[in-house]
């Protein structure tokens, strides 16, 4: 059962602007609204307006004007919400929105919880269940790259591809099922050759799904990188270095555990995500405390490591390090090993790092941090170390943990349908599978799902979307 | 010359909200925002549309989709500035607000300076100058009563009563030149009593409006209190009584001095301003540190004067202190001598203050700080200390400080005038100076002004106003 009540909220942002727009949606929208509104045309009335139209005039309550207002008539269903919708365009005095929100309320309305307005549209049918959550995320979104895939999937990119996969396997099922209804005659109207090139596809589609999370998550989130080296290499300065980027926006965030501080940066309009940065902040080069074994202890949350080597000890000593790492990092890191103090380094070390042979996954960068001295080329190799460009081309990046977590559950589901066509299970058990994998599909974009996954999705939207 | 560049600015508060607008004025507002905006309808572009409709889309910039939108177009004259307006409503994350901003200056709008908006709607007649610095008091109004002085102002209440007064000195003089006229012929068209009983009556209501101003400034600022009494008399304790009232809303304001700080405190709808509070603030009632003779010091700028006296005292104690104050404070000031720890008190100091004569600008209440009793009957007292009540009645209140500077002069041109018909001078000085006044007068409404004038009135509006 939807709500038919008609509920309203401040819709910009809380504070003090040049105006401010209150929304009401439901049914009793556009009569609500006209208790309040008095035009300076006589006898004129929103309830005779059509859609889309915008109308000035005066909030008044108990012959008092509260405000000089535009009001803006959308009408159900060609609405946000899918509802009768006002906007109510007042000065942005928070005692006007309040006194607003209070006559609004007075006369009927309720107050809106947070993320409603986008929970009709979805109730309403308006839009699926990741177009909603996406419209948090676009709204959330403070670099380029998420803002893109957050707007590619309001606008139901991300739902093509679910929905493509899912007609897919509704081939797979209907084959699989004229299989049944035909079972003793045992004939195999599934051809087992095309089922299993299906499968695969599917599989092989799921899993680059699943797999885009790491890179979806560190678009939305930022990337993580872990900062580590020994005592005195410069990794303090280094890190104020990155921090103190001119175009750098530095917003603390503090971990459950109240030691892990993580600090987000955006660089060149890309999001990093360091971690554990307390420890080096806290010290300067001199009195670094902050030890390489301590490090360790959060470098597999990282995706790129910068592993900061000082160019003043002898090459055995950097190369030890550097060994020592590789050791530890696994294929799906990125290792910069960042060469620093070049400018009074020992001249030896830097020329025999310079030939060190380095693999794939691996950066080697020049740096005097102090001097800021070539510190662009690291950005860039950092910006590089994940390949975001993936983000630019029309691939799906998947960015919201609850689809990953469906995707996953998905994934396992194709698994054991193809491990049954390998082992020869019959049909009705691949059938089952097929139809479970379909079915986690299906919650992402809400056809299925529960009354408490919903509550869940919008709690965490600002008031008045 | 009127600037017909195309402006464009966020007028919504900055912050992440769930939509925000941007508003776009000027000769170009629309051909500007067609060039970025894309609708679903095939061919749809917003030239051909008509005005206060709303458009649903999308911001699209170098094929990249920036944001859905809705846009809404207004047209000249019948807009907030007297020009073609276009609103565009997008999602309210700082990115896609910039973004869009990005966009439209790309596109050939400039951003605009704060209160153009406003500037512009003075500029092309939609308001006149009081009215257009209304504007900025209704964003800023904190409270009911500077609301709906500053609502009644912007609708044009107060540009009225000086139209009014202006035709009144328009009539005199017109006797006076007529008068002038036929000099030669010693008649006196301009009847001297008529012209007395006018300059009587326009003096009465230039002194009304100027002395408005003290009202005014205490509705729109807060009304300025001070605490004063001796050490441990409980000021403190009734300070934090105050300010912890359930509905009060503290902010602090640093003075142009290091040591003044006042407390806006919102009781009941009512601003107050405490002022060189941080000294009581600071102490307990045990250490209190601020001796009466600092207190006195601030006393002249107070409209209301709490004097906390201690009901532990004996009463010629408690009777001293207070005829100290009565020498000290203008019949202009209120005093409300508060009797505190009545709980704890003496009997004797109780009856004898129960008795007491009280003149006409004097309030005494008994209270008890610690225990909060009685607080609500003092603030009564200090809400009808100052009679807020005009607020509510149609006179016209004076809240803005550059009026009141005008209408000083005015008034004190106006004086001259009634100086000269006591003294005879002849009507060519009278209309000199009634000339003047009607000048002064001019300069409220805009009709004279100079550029710098209106610069400095708008440069202290907010961005998108």
């Amino acid at each position: 059962m939807i709500d038919q009540s008609t509920i309203c909220a401040i819709s910009t942002s809380p504070g003090i602007g040049a105006i401010a727009v209150i929304r009401l949606s439901g049914s009793d929208a556009v009569s609500i609204a006209d208790k309040v509104f008095q035009s300076p045309a006589k006898g004129k009335n929103l309830r005779g307006q059509k859609a889309n139209t915008l109308h000035f005039g005066q909030i008044v309550f108990k012959n008092e004007v509260i405000d000089e207002v535009v009001v803006a008539v959308f009408r159900a269903p060609h609405s946000f919400t899918g509802e009768d919708i006002v906007e109510i365009s007042c000065h942005g005095s928070i005692f006007i929105q309040q006194k607003i929100l209070e006559v609004l309320v007075e006369n009927g309305a309720r107050l809106a919880l947070p993320g409603e307005f986008t929970q009709r549209a979805f109730l309403n049918g308006k839009m699926d269940l990741s177009q909603a959550e996406a419209v948090a995320d676009v709204i959330a979104s403070s670099n380029a790259a998420a803002h893109k895939l957050a707007i590619n999937q309001m606008r139901g990119g991300f739902s093509k591809e679910i929905n493509a996969l899912r007609a897919q396997m509704l081939h797979f099922t209907a084959m699989i099922e004229l299989e049944l209804d035909f079972a003793e005659e045992e004939v195999e109207f599934a051809d087992r050759t095309e089922l299993r090139n299906l499968t695969e596809r599917i599989e092989k589609l799921l899993r680059k799904l699943k797999n885009s999370f790491q890179l979806g998550n560190a678009i939305k989130n930022g990337i993580p990188v872990a900062i580590i080296g020994e005592t005195n290499v410069g990794k303090s300065t280094l890190l104020n270095a990155l921090l103190n980027e001119e175009k750098a926006i530095v917003s603390n965030i503090h971990g459950t555990t109240r030691d892990v501080i993580e600090d987000v940066v955006n660089i060149h309009g890309t999001a990093f995500r360091f971690f554990d940065t307390a420890g080096i902040r806290e010290t300067t080069d001199h009195i670094e405390t902050l030890g390489i074994e301590r490090s360790y202890s959060k470098l597999d949350l990282a995706t790129v490591v910068l592993l900061v080597v000082d160019m003043q000890n002898p090459f055995p000593v950097v190369k030890q390090r550097i060994d020592k790492i590789r050791d530890r990092i696994t294929d799906s890191q990125k290792l910069i090993v960042v060469a620093n103090k070049i400018d009074t380094g020992l001249h030896e070390t830097i020329q025999q790092l310079e030939v060190m042979d380095i693999s794939d996954n691996e950066k080697l960068i020049f740096i005097a941090a102090k001097k800021k001295h070539n510190l662009e080329e690291l950005i860039d190799a950092m910006i590089h170390s994940v390949n975001l460009e993936a983000a630019n081309q029309e691939d799906i990046i998947v960015t919201n943990a609850r689809h990953f977590e469906i995707l996953k559950n998905a994934h396992e589901a194709i698994v054991r349908v193809l491990n049954g066509l390998d082992s020869g299970i019959t049909g009705d058990f691949l059938a089952q599978d097929i139809r479970e994998c379909m079915h986690y599909l299906s919650e992402i974009t809400g056809e299925v799902g529960t009354e408490e996954v919903l509550g869940h999705i919008f709690k965490n939207f600002c008031i008045g979307k």
